[in-house]
């Protein structure tokens, strides 16, 4: 997907030219893992034209695969951000009706192909919501993953807008979401997608008391019996320039806190859901499933993701585990 | 329309911004009018997003009324450009489906509102092509403005990529023409539109010799019986610098010719053919109908277009005509 | 009035580029209003090239009137922005002298057809700082406006390095505000123009005890008999890129207090003032002069101006009330 | 001065920013001489703010000396340039009035110090131009240098938009011409300055026929006898871009032929005079007088000019006599 | 290798900013391979810090494989790149000493790894130019290619100011040149490393008669008997925006001569020669060894370079045959 | 030096330009003193190419004299910066092996013509860093500036990365500073290069304990007994983008504080320790030895510098004092 952002804090009608980046949901996650170390394809459809050329190029050059990137569809999917800053919010404009993977239909991706050397299939809520087509190359995904014991994992990332083709996330996303083994959401997801509710939060205010999330780990579990793992994660938005951010992990029997960090001066916070969910599926994948570990490292990287323009984490195990160390001085590296 | 290009001679792949710029053929001859300081209304529709706005305030800013331009539609219609050089020819990706122009329907436009004070209606051949809805409200304008005895020209523009929507030009088009009263083409709209041949022509090799379209103009007329002036403009292609550049016009009687310029060091010639056309219909405003004046005046005008990046001719009538007045000497004016 | 400013937050003579932006206090005002819906027309008078032209373009842009704008006299009048951070504060160096504005004359505009629509009309004190003409322009002004029963506000906003032409305010000002029914000011406006003195106040230190300007507000209404309603901007500068910000509103009898906003990140600080009274007048119009109504819309819409680079305060009525509905989360909107 | 264009070939109207430079044509022939080795010292007024800090930081970074400008005035003189390209003219808008050396006057500057230790004196004809403060410290400067014998050069540079403060050229500049030993103008200066016609050249035509000059020449030393050499300038413009650029020299008894380059690709024309001035009087100086090595040195260095952005010639001396060996191949120099 | 060109045509003194790319010999014509679909691998050294990733990815985002660059030594080599315009030539600064490639020391590569799958080993006159670690590792390369039966071919690419570690090209290339079936070289290289002369060629007035190279080929071939095919190309400079552009290939029996291109508005040369190899290795691969094809391509491919910024000739195979159809028109392609 | 970096707060893979500035330690202290109006000259030794060039332009341009510069050596030093925010930290990239000053030998330069007239000399722990032959330059300039009675200062900059020629800091550094009269470091310079630790310091934390650092001071002056001022600046990290800022000194007696600032929005904390340098010198010099006085100018000087690109600290004495007079607001200065 193609992300046209005006240059620094200009307003959309303030701009003569846009900043230009490829990224989307799955693409960040991809390229996360390609910058820990591990060896990752991106599955997608992008057209034969030089936009979707630009965009396989940007994740290849990150050491991501892309031989099961379908060429084809009439356009690329854009998204047009506006960046803010205080009280002033980002705003997202979106434009990827009728794209490549807007127009996707099942059969159109091996598979088996695709998972025939695979350990792990992540994919996000926004595929679904796109159009019928993406929602039934998710379905048809996810029976040859369950069929290969691929782990899958999935980031609800509920978007309102998307959702245009005819059904609801709550009708589409149950019977995805069964074949999950974790399950990675934020505050609103799993109360707008399935209607599960935390306690005790007011997500107006920002305000985040960690423990309520409990209730929504344990809900989500037993609505979903294949899941292991149910993540949260926590945004405390103070202004769009400064918010504290964390998660949690609910294993079945307890919560982990993962720990907390104060983003005081935000540099780009799109793709920090996705530099979360990069973290911890390369934590889960290093530390042999220790839950701490990788929650750790997946609050520690997607804290460092707010530093960096971009959808993308550009950032190596090394630097997180600095932080994690707890040196977020800042002090310059020479 | 938003136009977006890679910063000066990148191709795609290199672009890490794009200059944004709105335009569109038939807001180019709008915004020639109103630099020549005539009155001049821009009919379209746009999405009521911030994007539209941004080309609603672009017109505006020139001095072309915005009171008739619709907002709806799903997405602002998109074309990226490529500039070339030498041998390298610019190159469009058109990604217009879909937005607010191509979902017009007949109705939405209180077409004898917008004629109410007109004196001119001038639309182009890309309309038509992007949909159903736009093909059919085209017809619906053309009728009213025939009701309330405006002028009316037309650009053929024929677009083959465009037109996708289950009907070919040849069966679209020439309904629409036949209300007009001036149709201007460049050496393939007549052939491709109509299948009228010029004879003597090259097209590929760039090689112009004027006198062979004085064939072109007869078969319009003979076919286009309103129609009192056919004019072609003439692009010698020697590179994607180097241009010459003229036209002539059939008054039905006899062949006038444009001056003929040597443009050889071409800055942007997207909108060269639009700002001939805004040339043009000044002229004839301006001129009494006097062809000769008009055409050259189209002509000088559009010559200047090429030196200037973006869609819009911002040009005055003092420098078209200093330019007309035989000076191209380019000597700094202090 | 153009204004250039040195990329980013670079010095002065650092610079290798100006971004350009067109602006003035009244401008700004008169932009805010437009963005808010309110029909609107800019009265001033900018030389008749290219400059000139770029200052209407821009405000026609956003649906300003400009048909009362005069054409002539020798410069636009420029300002130069130097934009600080942290302890470094802003610098701004004017050069505004011999502007189109600066040799204004009586009798330039013929301000009965200026306000023959009018319902309001509103200066600022910057106006009749550049020249004699420009202040007897304003008299003159504010003569047609009584006549024709507009509502006249005022914008002290005084700029001690502007008056040189050989009076001082204290000499100019007080004729023109007996004749304004709204004065705007912040806490150095009516001290050094008008000798009044807020109590228990700080300017230096920044601090703000909004009670003290309850007799600020009633000295001024005292002084000008016609003025209802004096209106204090609180700006509590913790350093160039932190401020808190805030106004207060004397109607007659009480003191309203204007909600309080701590400003963590500031794009751009200067037109501030500008927006607030853009707000004011928006919101006594628009709530039927409520005065609390319109003070609290006046600080939300001045507060998000800070985060928005440029003179022009580009925000929209529903971006105001959901800043004004409590939240300044800065949550992406999408 | 400091000088304003709009990046790349926009118009004014259209620049979001401009670029930055520092010039003028005295300035550039200091810079031209410091480049080439020669000690030089800059006499001027700018004033005390950060905008002449930055003129004088950008000469003084060159090596051009610096001690003698003043500190004061108003504001920094400014031009605004549009850079043309084809048929389309640059353009320039002054906005150099009440500028610092507008201002000046007699007495300001110790012209004895100044000349205590020079050698060559060179003014143009701009400076009287833009007030009588400036024509009379012309004046009292060239008297300062004739009582210090140092040799005296003067580009006539007429500049019909800056004659306004009540004299015309014809009134002023012949007595100060009359103390010069080096007279350099182009085929406009001697014409519209002293009514000096060449014979069988047109200008608007460009075409150039460089024997007509000795005439020029001839009239030049009958009426100023102190002269003993001059030169003219000789600029074909085929177009903005395209330019054939020689000069001629008369001794007083022959006319003296230069190369003649053929500039195909302009990037900056402005300052191509102040060059050519500039590898003159180096010619002269360094080449012990010899004419004909001069004002081949000159064209040579002027032909250069034309490929470099901004007023100075930033070339060495090893380049100039590159060119002047007869390699135009621009092969890479590696 | 990195690269840095001040903007546009701006001097090294001027710049503010450098334009970043990465490419050199070898990396441009696998650049150019990967482009025209041909599995590729780039077999380099290049630091383990984020300049040399930054090297990597760039190859790698084109689909070069990047499997058997090395990472270590201590820095990227860098060249700084000034363009020039009609009389002013580019300028390259080297600054590539102690880099990594200049630190490769023989037994660091797996050459029988590299090749094992390997066709064709290219490789240029730079590499051991830089040191004599770097031309011990070329001699390693040769013997295992050899082994292997890998076609192998060079370009010659003298570089008199990196031969610096003691021995010469004379000395060196020789031997190294022994290997190769296909030769490549412009002008000067056969001269200066051979010295080898062409006959009736005047290299500095840039003129060039092809049918003179006839008798360097022979030479070429009866000195290096495993030769099979020498190739010369023709760059004539009328300056350094105005050049034509054409080779030569001596088949052992014939000389075949390219299409002669006029590349009118240069964009980028360098790496005009890289483009040329580029495409000369493609068309012997893809033209089944047909001399004429393959060299009509690798003209006709170049030509497309010149008018591409940066290093690389980031073109399509379709886009070369448009060309060499002869449509060189630069028609917009839309 | 040559300082690259990319643009805004990208990472080193994102950037497509480096920003360019000219900077180092020596460079930034000369720079400051000039800004305040001490005549000072800088010397170095720069490559005879463009690079060195502009470096020698750059610190001229700001009044730094620069005759004592010399041109030679293969390279100028290069360092990349990429600036971070928050938890990520900016990181330093050294390319200044083999570079013009590491290339240095003893008797290149004529310190007793330095230090003629020379009141003052500072030299940093950088330069005996990168070559044997630097530190014998160092070596040798001290011995002439003791002849000659200059008072000498050292800021010992601790740079582990750049001792590589043989000798650790340990073994060198002693020596030298030994003949030093003023000494600066901060917290970790007197530990690494000395072994003197200070106590109740917690470096990682960031937390400073101002008065632990009198030890230091004690123990510094006990080995260095020529030394009469020991200065430690004092950085407390909070975040790459917040850091407290101040500085102590110790007199032999007692340990002087100087004010603490909180900077909340760090532009460019580079070159923050030789601002601080400047402004001490400059303090010394200018209050007669007045050790707080000086202290606080170095402190708020330094303060300054944290909120202005590049490395320089573009600041006027009237800015400092300003700073120091308790107005760290930030208020718009007009």
């Amino acid at each position: 997907m193609l992300r046209l952002s005006p240059p620094g804090l200009q307003r959309f009608v303030q701009a003569s030219s846009f900043e230009v980046c490829y990224g989307g949901a799955e693409a960040n996650v991809a390229a996360s893992l390609a910058g820990f170390g591990i060896p990752v394809q991106f599955v997608s459809r992008v057209p034969s034209n030089e936009l979707g050329t630009s965009a396989v190029q940007t994740v290849r050059a990150l050491g991501v695969g892309t031989q099961f990137i379908q060429r084809g569809g009439q356009r690329l999917g854009i998204y047009f951000l506006e960046t803010g800053a205080s009280a002033r919010a980002s705003k997202v404009l979106y434009d990827r009706a009728y794209s490549g993977i807007a127009s996707i239909e099942p059969g159109m991706i091996n598979w088996d192909d695709v998972f025939a050397e695979a350990e792990w299939f992540h994919w996000t809520g926004i595929t679904p919501a796109v159009s019928e087509g993406a929602a039934l190359a998710v379905e048809e995904a996810l029976a040859a993953a369950k069929r290969q014991n691929v782990t899958i994992s999935v980031d609800l990332n509920y978007r309102g807008n998307l959702w245009k083709w005819g059904k609801t996330p709550a009708e589409v996303m149950p019977d995805l979401v069964a074949s999950c083994n974790v399950i990675v959401g934020n505050e609103e997801d799993a109360q707008k997608v399935f209607g599960i509710h935390p306690e005790g939060i007011e997500v107006k205010s920002g305000h985040l008391e960690a423990s309520a999330y409990e209730s929504v780990g344990r809900q989500l579990m037993e609505r979903f019996p294949r899941c292991q793992r149910a993540i949260i994660t926590l945004r405390s938005s103070i202004s769009a320039s400064h918010n504290a951010w964390s998660g949690v992990l609910w294993d079945g029997s307890k919560l982990l806190y993962g720990p907390k960090y104060d983003i005081t001066h935000i540099v780009d916070r799109v793709g920090g859901g996705d530099s979360f969910v990069g973290g911890l599926i390369y934590g889960l994948l290093a530390f042999d499933g220790d839950n701490q570990k990788a929650l750790n490292f997946a609050v520690a990287a997607s804290c460092l993701k707010h530093t960096i323009p971009g959808d993308f984490n550009l950032v190596s195990v090394a630097e997180v585990e600095k932080l994690l160390s707890g040196d977020a001085s800042g002090r310059v590296s020479r």
